[in-house]
Formats: C-alpha cells, structure tokens, sequence
C-alpha cells in the first residue's frame, strides 16, 4: 500500500466544505469519487485543513493509501481531467508510510482577503470581505501582532470545539495589501475550529474604531468566546499552505 | 435634461457582453432595467467600450439623458440595490450637457491577466487565460514595447470591423506582475475589435518561443491579420478605466 499525498486548490464558493455530507457537494466528495476508478473500496482522503462551506484553499494538503501503480504524474492528470474546474490537484507524490495530511501538520498558513471599498468589487466577491468602512489599518495592524506566541485562544474558538486544548502557538499574524486590497496573513501551528475568522472579526471591529488596540489582548485573556466580535463570513478566507 | 456619467465595475462571466440583444444578459440590459423606474420612456445607456461575452471591467464608463432630480448618491444607491451582484456603481456624477462615454474617451486601459501555472488555479479562471508552457517574461515584455506610437494596427483588427481607420496611438504597453501571475496592461486613445485580445495572442505566442521578438514588428508593419496569432480567450481581459 502507498501513501499518497495531494496538494489541493480550490474555489469553495460552490461547496459545502470539505467534508463528506450526505447530498451536499464537498471537496472530499469530488476527489473521492475521481479516485474511485483507482480502487475496489473506497478510498478515504483525509485533508490538513477542514475547511468550511465557502472556505477556499491554495494549498491544501490531503493524504490516502493507494494500491494501485499509476505514477504520480499520471495521477494528477487523471485527477484533473475527472474533477471539476473548481478543484485542481497542483501536486501528487508518494509521503512516507503513515503519512497522515492533518496530524502530521506542523504549521499551517491562512490567508482572509477583505475588500475595503465604498462598493463592493463584483471579481472578488466571492473572495474578500467587503467591508466599507474606512479602516484603521496601522491599529488592526498593532492588534495583530499581540497574539504572536503561544497562548489560550479559547476566545476565539467556535462553541462546540471538541479539541482537548485550546492552545496554539501562532508565528506571523500580519495584514499585507495596498488599499482597498487587504489580505490578513496568519501562520500558526494549529488553529481551533472558526479561529481565524474570529479573530479577523475582531480586528476589523478594531479598524473601524469600535475598539482600541489593546482590546485584542483583553479578548485574548478572558479565554471568553462573547468577549470576541462576530465572525467574519466564510468567502474571505483561503488555506494557503500547509507545512509537514 | 441632464447627462449622467457612470462608473461601472462587472464580472464579465455570466453576461453576452456589454451589448443589448435580445434573449440573452448583457450589461446593457440589466442597467437599462435598473434605469427603467427613473424614467418613462427607455434610458438608452452609452458605453465607453462595448466589451465582448466574457471581458470584464473595473472602471467601464456609462453616459445617459436622465429627466429626474435624484441626487448622484441616491442614484448610485438606489442602482446597486437593483442590479444583481456581479455589476456595481461604483461612481456616479452630473457630466458636462452632451457628454458621451464612448466619442469623448481620450485614453482607454485595459489589464489582460495570464495564468502561467502548470496547472489552472481555480480561484483565477474566470478572470486569466491558463497558460501552461512556461513563458519568457523578458521577450513578451520586449515585443510589447514594440506597439509603443502611433501605428495602423490593421493586423490586430477583427475581421468584420467596421471603423474609418484603424491607426491608434499606444502609451504605454508592458508585463507587471509577480510569476506565475502576469497582468498585460495597455493603454492607447482607442483599441479596435478584439485588438487587445489579438495581441496579447501574438505576445503569448512569442514567450512561448514559437517566434523572436521581431516578428511582433513583422506582424504590425503587413497590416495582415492572417499574420497574427489566434485571439486570446475573452476571460483574462477586463477594460480598467477610461480618462476624459
């Protein structure tokens, strides 16, 4: 048996997430069934990153066992010709023996893209936030480079976690982009279930002046989810990448 | 009577292009329709580029007769409620009586965007052209300085056109853009049918190698359109501003 492991972009608009639900068209539903020919049973692919209904990816990471000796070049493009054009395989090769796309992840990257205009830009609205207000992004800025280091983000977990620890440690947290482009970047070594939309949902509501800077680190501290803003909305995030 | 000058923005994925025809979603159409309740009779809508089914715009520009006191920020307001999300407003304003978008345009850009990926990105492909050959960046940014003046640019027209002449003055014309995402942005006091399309297809065809960097030259100067390549596809273009 190999181990195979798919790098993955796709635009989520038109899915209800990656994971497999009945009647409901997801990623995992799509690739499993362009795997399909490639074995008897059914083949389980398991991804770095679950993403959520509307949540895209660039470089999403997932992981199966193949018995089967198409090379990985032939595969990728077998792949492709069965998948639709909203999912693409960038990458396949074969990972070591027990490879696994979502334990084996040592850090992962997000990237939340938000549309700072008086109008919404009709090409991107399925990818960026549009967010009219004028924001403040020297302080949105400063607000998110407080939770670089290791720290409790119960704060920013969606109710309903069933993860045993709420800690994570993050490594860049930092908004790029020219106006109206913004394109919050976050890397960390895990993230908690709605964690980075909770967090841009804070840091927006400090750009646009409903908090001060420091209100980020009172958040943090409180480990107390209704201290948080309201989550920002699906369609401006993308996994960017996963590192092993 | 007053002359109203608009500033349009669309994804042109879902529409037949700019145009009114009948039986099918054209620009034209549905902001004729959004129009409608701000006059008795029909609002016939003027653009500064009538672009083709496919071709996108980030700063079209609209000109009309209107016979109503609404503010131009009621306008713009009451516009974007009724026209379907892949067309904004994104300015509106009192324009000079006898003002036309399309006559009195001095200078037109327009972005052509290339995906040189080995594989499509999903998230783009509505907005590049997916070019998988790998391209030198170098000889297409030489050939497109080529066009710089005034030239007869018969060679890049449609067949079928129907303009008294076909000499246009080019501004600036180059390649921006980080790998493996590349932007043609050109900018001339007038573009004939399909002329940006036509040449970027002899651009693509040059960084694939398939001609030297003269033969842009060669094709300009026979004014023989049977000397240049095949039209690129409508998607990757999209008509960025019009200056008065």
């Amino acid at each position: 048996v190999r181990t195979l492991k798919l790098t993955l972009a796709y635009d989520g608009t038109a899915f209800a997430g990656w994971q497999m639900q009945a009647g409901q068209r997801t990623v995992q539903g799509v690739l499993e069934e362009a795997l399909a020919s490639f074995a008897t049973d059914r083949i389980v692919a398991h991804a770095a990153g679950r993403t959520d209904a509307g949540v895209h990816a660039a470089g999403q990471v997932v992981s199966f066992a193949l018995e089967h000796a198409i090379s990985c070049d032939a595969l990728l493009r077998a792949l492709n010709v069965r998948l639709p054009p909203d999912v693409r395989v960038l990458q396949a090769e074969d990972a070591a023996p027990g490879f696994h796309a979502r334990f084996h992840a040592r850090r992962k990257t997000y990237h939340y893209c938000i549309n700072n205009a008086a109008v919404a830009l009709p090409q991107t609205r399925h990818f960026a936030w549009h967010v009219r207000q004028a924001l403040d992004v020297h302080a949105m800025s400063a607000a998110a480079a407080i939770i670089i280091g290791e720290h409790d983000f119960a704060a920013f977990q969606a109710t309903g976690g069933d993860v045993i620890t709420s800690r994570r440690e993050i490594f860049t947290s930092e908004f790029c982009g020219d106006p109206p482009h913004l394109t919050y970047q976050v890397t960390g070594n895990g993230f908690l279930r709605h964690m980075v939309r909770n967090l841009v949902g804070t840091l927006v509501d400090i750009g646009r002046g409903r908090y001060e800077v420091d209100h980020m680190r009172h958040v943090l501290q409180s480990r107390d989810r209704s201290r948080a803003s309201a989550t920002a909305p699906p369609h401006g995030l993308t996994l960017f990448s996963v590192d092993y």
